[in-house]
């Protein structure tokens, strides 16, 4: 603690940077773009994928591992995706070090090049399409769902710890179907898991759509999008679900006999989320005093500090303090009991403030002798003096009215600053003044849209679901458009 | 199923081989010497990290995330550890593709060379030091106890399945402590974790030993080791724990203030179990018929086939059926309950025989009438019919019984086929004519060790804990031993 983190105000960019470090979550390494995920951001991160994964494996999808490494050639075999790839590849060339012969130390032996070029994987369609080959060969091997943890390394030039980093860690589903139809399905139903995820356990809540062809991931047909809202009015994509049609089980060669006898490609989908989101989800709610975390992502849900005179009396706080330890406990919220005496109760309060603890207790003399204890919210920063009596019970109805408080102070912030705008000048007044989501209507074309990111840097987030039909004009063109995009500066 | 899996007296080495191919556990991917694990071998990883974790956590580690690239110079600054690697690091070298101009593809980007190479960890013990010189400043910052699950390299040149592969996953600890003695003590702690683990989760007894210097980790001053053997009287090394000494500390400059005021280096262990592990399960325990698991790492722990005449009969039994399912389930058994039609209960019983599900029930129609149902041990193939009144409690205590009686199975094994020899004919002569471990006397010198190596293909897989000391002569040398030592040639 004392690390000083500048206000959201003054310095929103900073802010961030300097909350991911004082809140002990992660920081960059002494290799350029890549991470340490520190222990307290870790563990975050194991509850995000505990989530998703219960998700996954209750929709029938299975966990599976495949290889780090992709032969240089199949990342060729989709046109598309190597186009989309190839720019930001880190590519293995030779396997063996040595001595240099020369007094040099430690060099790449010259002689121990490989005959081909691995690439480390960017994403894995390409390596899993060539494994499915062989793992499909009638309708009765279909659907064919699998997933996959694992870290990718894609080589980007600006980096930012979580939201863009050279290697992150992710899951990518990767399914196989017989019919279009079912694939399409399938897309759609990661969309929504992701959704839910985002809304019921990030409490971040998020607009559903599908990208532009310009945006859309290299090989797929279409891209399926979530997109929130930051509190500097800025969006964040924070999950994508492809439709990939038949175009890996084409560039691989993936076909099934059908039902009726016949041989046809199979399609394809895939979908992931990264710890990109541990990004959104510290942008999305913390304040200028630290991290706010939803109750079913904190590690900890609930700390206890003793507020004490003497050690006879740090001893019968204890003994009160283990009875709600056991209480709340019993109900499965993690607490923790910081009775050190390294730090103050005032040191203690801030730290665990800053790392975004729901919910704080402490109990002091006073409390003991009239059966009270002090109760802090995070999200609020209120607190009151309750009774010890019942506090498991008050505490667990407690946890599910921050997780719906934070979820609806984002909702509100999305709300406020969402805009219907009809001019291309009020369009780029709003960007430069308030910033925000902009929902205007574009002329379809990938012209308009590349024009717009130019001139305002302002991308097409997605073609919201469900967007009521209305007729109006492009804000640039002026050409005719049936329903409103949506417009924002993204990360 | 049907694919035929060779007998262990046949090719023990093929059994295997075939087993893991046939029971879709993993496959060889079209990267040389790197595997894909299937769902249902994945899906038996994922027990074991999941015990394995918990075990870490309970005793007060912590996951983090640490880059998967080491740059070359930090390779370098360990001695031992850079002489122990070098020969066997994928190397990447370019961060880029591009289309070759002359139209020969997609080709590696000359002008995108990094300036240091960077290497595939194949183990973080450089870089995880680099960073803890930040972590660790006082006293109050030890002990630091990290682990991290990740994937590593390793450039072997002859690879197999689970048990030697170029890219594998795996679980690595890393803890800094202020004194020798708490280090070792957590090298023990770690060592005994997973001879735990092995014993009670593996059914799978391991003899639990130091390494010799010539088989120390490079960069450790002592390193602990399990030994376990295999059906063919093999050893595996199962897992390791190292003590590194302050040598990490010393070539990353991490001191840290004592309490009395001084500055000293802190010290070092590291601790690491892989997929490797996956490899012993299956040459433990298992039979020419399939895999054999222990009930605590089986995905499915009773399998339910129905064996019916009409769709009335089979409905009848499905209804009976789902309440054994949700007696099962309520105990927190895993059950999977089999009643497509696309196969018959023959092809089905030889199908999980060959996955390894530990307990497997079959309901006939006259089962139905008489209140009975077949049960069957995967580990004795033995079956009786039993009464479906309390077969939940019947079933718990037969998946302990199955769990113990693995273990005894195994541990029965390695007693007969471990040997006391006292002279370097009888040491040649077992090994070729028996296998399996043998306790032997060494005069303690790295040439002996060598050459019996070179003689014989038998390493020294450990100094055993707490070997009787016992005065004899080596069996190369004849020079003087105080205790024997344990020989056998290994995976």
């Amino acid at each position: 603690m004392g690390k000083a983190i500048p206000s959201r105000n003054e310095n929103y960019s900073e802010w961030y940077n300097e909350l991911v470090k004082a809140a002990n979550l992660a920081e960059n390494s002494a290799v350029r773009g890549c991470m340490v995920i520190k222990p307290y951001g870790f563990s975050i991160w194991e509850k995000m994928q505990r989530a998703l994964d219960d998700m996954f494996k209750e929709t029938g999808h299975e966990n599976a591992y495949f290889p780090l490494f992709i032969p240089k050639s199949f990342l060729s075999k989709e046109a598309n995706h190597v186009e989309g790839f190839a720019k930001e590849c880190a590519v293995v060339t030779h396997y063996r070090l040595k001595n240099d012969p020369n007094g040099g130390g430690v060099i790449v032996d010259p002689d121990a090049k490989l005959e081909e070029e691995l690439i480390i994987r960017p994403t894995s369609e390409t390596l899993i399409w060539s494994t499915y080959k062989n793992w499909i060969q009638s309708y009765r091997d279909l659907p064919l769902l699998v997933n996959q943890w694992a870290n990718v390394v894609r080589w980007e030039m600006r980096t930012r710890i979580f939201l863009r980093t050279a290697e992150f860690l992710w899951q990518e589903g990767h399914t196989a179907h017989a019919t279009a139809n079912e694939a399409m399905a399938e897309t759609r139903q990661m969309l929504e898991i992701y959704a839910r995820f985002a809304e019921e356990w990030m409490a971040m809540p998020v607009i559903k759509g599908y990208k532009t062809a310009n945006e859309r991931f290299a090989g797929a047909e279409e891209t399926l999008c979530i997109e929130a809202m930051m509190q500097d009015g800025k969006a964040l994509q924070a999950g994508t679900s492809h439709f990939l049609g038949q175009n890996f089980a084409k560039a691989f060669d993936v076909k099934f006999q059908t039902k009726e006898g016949g041989l046809e490609h199979v399609w394809g989908t895939s979908w992931g989320v990264s710890t990109r989101l541990m990004g959104a989800l510290i942008m999305a709610h913390s304040d200028d005093a630290g991290l706010v975390l939803p109750p079913k992502l904190a590690p900890i849900q609930v700390v206890i500090v003793p507020i004490y005179r003497s050690d006879e009396q740090l001893a019968q706080i204890s003994e009160k303090v283990q009875e709600i330890v056991a209480a709340l406990r019993k109900k499965g919220i993690s607490v923790k009991y910081d009775n050190s005496d390294a730090n103050k109760p005032g040191w203690k309060f801030a730290e665990y403030e800053l790392r975004g603890v729901p919910v704080r207790l402490a109990m002091g003399g006073r409390d003991l002798e009239n059966g009270t204890i002090e109760l802090a919210r995070r999200d609020t920063k209120t607190k009151e003096t309750v009774e010890v009596a019942g506090i498991a019970e008050r505490i667990e109805a407690l946890l599910d009215e921050i997780q719906q408080n934070i979820y609806q102070k984002a909702l509100d912030l999305r709300e406020a600053n969402t805009h219907r705008v009809d001019s291309y000048d009020a369009f780029k007044q709003i960007l430069d003044d308030k910033g925000g989501f902009i929902l205007a209507h574009w002329d379809g074309t990938p012209e308009t849209e590349e024009r717009i990111k130019e001139e305002t840097k302002a991308t097409i987030r997605c073609i919201p679901y469900n967007a009521p039909q209305e007729n109006g004009q492009c804000i640039l063109t002026g050409k005719p458009s049936t329903q409103r995009v949506l417009f924002a500066r993204a990360y």
